[in-house]
């Protein structure tokens, strides 16, 4: 595997990577990647939203092609996993397959989607969501990262481009599947000892702003009774929270961001701000936490004399993956006798907004402590061996169940 | 009362006054002052400090004064009474006793001091600490506002100067006792439904920065009970200084500066900056409320798997205001048949400095709400009368009781 080679691209001192979307070190690893895949035969298109396509052509017998990939860019002193491994396990997977002779009846295509990480343009999962059209030209020609770079500019330097939008639209059809292999980022396959998951569903995500407003006071001459102290009140409203959650096991809970004013050392906050955001599978599994949430909190807010006001910024549906690919991966698994969980993605990735356009499923490897987005992120070769085999056989399989259904291509 | 016209000075549109000592509001209030109490015959002294003293001289049968003020400075938008009730209200008594042709033994003296509110110099009770040698010229020669503009610059354009700071040594002899009025800031009163106070003690205050030390990670993937949220333990610690403060009753607690890291929305908090205080009227009440705070937070850090580092910033002893005058003042309440509570101040005025060279005291009329530094500052004027007889019938008994007793001068 690459892991090690590509992870020198954008390497910094603290052993961690740093290659955001067009940044010079992701220029450089995507100018690596086209070269090794056209030096292996692979067939290359760059579409406006520079996702870079690398085709080995199939016997011909039947049109379209299975696609898998994730992508290559990395948050700031991210590790060297989370997005390449998806990229050059699939790149390993064609060359093994071209080693071996095999060409499937459908082509296979490799995917590297551009800039899926949270980046200065605000716009995480850019590549995919250009890709199925949830991000259009309309929407993105103003766009503009947070020192001014205009991303139609940076788009071009990668020869993307908002002009070469309309092309993609037109590549949809001849997409039969797609599978992501991806790091767990969590700990739930390392608790249960098993080294990869089939994932069926991504989780939706809720986020809303909370105002919780007390009242400013001195902190030395106001007694403990005639406080109304902002602070207090959403440590309690934070616990719930998390009480709540816990109790649950299948919806999570966090508040990520907060900010206290006035903030000093001598006043009682008077007003705090802070973000909910709850994950879960099911949309009303998130709609009962809400719920449950809210009454504890109006029970908090009444009791200390605190008022709370709520908005909603973010409500994303879950996403349920195709049950055809699910199924195949999971029954592939136990023909190779390895075993395999079947979890939902807690956090959305390039297959949740392709499943908008094609059969998409992923496979997740354990991740060491459950670190991602850090240096320390890790997987052991053996489990990503496993998980390699497991996406190999399994689009093997698939090839031969899109023809046997002779699928009707859109 | 002269409250009204002196907060048109620096008077806000939100109804608040923004009066920071050396600001164009406050030189021009310095003026007026200044100005009205030599009309009053008063004989002005204007320190390094820049602190205003105006003397009404005594039969000359003892030598010493009385000292009675406050300060005329206010906190940005803050309110009408935070300070000037104290210095008014002292001119308002000499001005009595000059109407009523009574001259005392001992002068009586009036004192405006600078700077008394947290300011820009990140020097509150600037010109009690200067006057009293807390503060020294080789502290004060390098400050500089957040401006930039230094301290000695500021102090000459009011007449003060680094380079008088020696005059203010040879000044403490003359001063036989203080007594500060001031707004309680707080309930206590009140929720007592009593006019006013005679303050004995002003409260210690304990500061440490806390840093919790949990895990940064996905709030997405990582499973509630795999997460080390550093804000859910600190909810837990902020509640637990609450519940023990409130169980107490001689003792509050307060974190009222809380910062977040990374503080995203989609990351588990990795760690949290607060600053604990505690307050209470003795040291011990203050040990005993560290010592059980502790024994709790540990508690919560091994269960919770995170760590806790502290370090103390700040640990002001409790002052013991002096026991003659606080009881000749309770004497004198209870001889003009008007309630009176004794209570401890939970904040520092320039009296708790004051109490290092001069036999001190306060008086606390009722606050409305218990506001204070903000525009709805309130108390209301039948209870500064009484406050302010309090003071008045209060330093002719004191005239007395020093001319008894024939206190040394030091």
């Amino acid at each position: 595997m690459d892991i090690e080679r590509y992870a020198t691209y954008g390497e910094n001192d603290q052993g961690g990577v740093t290659r955001p979307s067009f940044s010079p070190a992701d220029i450089e690893v995507r100018q690596l990647f086209i070269e090794e895949i056209k030096e292996m035969g692979l067939e290359v298109t760059i579409d406006g939203a520079a996702n870079i396509w690398g085709k080995y052509k199939g016997t011909g017998k039947k049109r379209g092609s299975i696609v898998i990939g994730s992508h290559l860019d990395s948050v700031p002193n991210g590790g060297k996993y989370d997005g390449p491994l998806g990229v050059l396990m699939a790149k390993e997977i064609v060359k093994r397959l071209i080693e071996s002779n095999i060409r499937l009846d459908h082509d296979i295509e490799i995917v590297s989607f551009t800039a899926e990480e949270s980046n200065d343009f605000n716009l995480s999962t850019f590549g995919s969501r250009s890709f199925v059209g949830r991000l259009t030209v309309e929407m993105l020609q103003d766009a503009r990262d947070l020192k001014g770079a205009r991303l139609s500019d940076e788009l071009k330097k990668v020869n993307g481009g908002l002009d070469k939008f309309k092309m993609m639209k037109n590549m949809h059809s001849d997409k039969l599947a797609f599978i992501e292999l991806h790091i767990e980022q969590g700990q739930r396959l390392e608790s249960a000892n098993i080294p990869m998951a089939v994932i069926n569903n991504v989780v939706g995500t809720y986020r809303s702003t909370v105002k919780v407003i007390g009242q400013s006071n001195h902190s030395g001459t106001t007694m403990m009774q005639h406080r109304k102290d902002a602070l207090t009140a959403s440590s309690e409203m934070i616990l719930a929270v998390e009480r709540y959650c816990q109790g649950q096991g299948d919806v999570v809970g966090t508040v990520g961001k907060l900010v206290v004013s006035p903030n000093a050392a001598n006043i009682i906050p008077g007003q705090i701000d802070f973000i909910l955001e709850v994950r879960a599978e099911k949309t009303e599994t998130i709609q009962q936490a809400l719920e449950a949430i809210q009454k504890i909190w109006q029970e908090i807010a009444s009791r200390r004399e605190v008022k709370i006001q709520q908005e909603v910024f973010l409500d994303q549906k879950p996403v349920v993956l195709d049950h055809d690919i699910v199924t195949s991966l999971v029954e592939t698994a136990r023909d190779m006798n390895e075993p395999c969980l079947i979890l939902p993605s807690m956090a959305v990735h390039d297959a949740a907004h392709m499943a908008s356009v094609t059969k998409s499923a992923m496979v997740f490897v354990k991740s060491i402590d459950g670190k991602s987005h850090c240096p320390e992120e890790y997987s052991q070769p053996e489990d990503i061996e496993k998980a390699g085999n497991l996406i190999l056989k399994g689009i093997i399989n698939l090839d031969r169940i899109l023809s046997m259904k002779s699928y009707n291509f859109q």
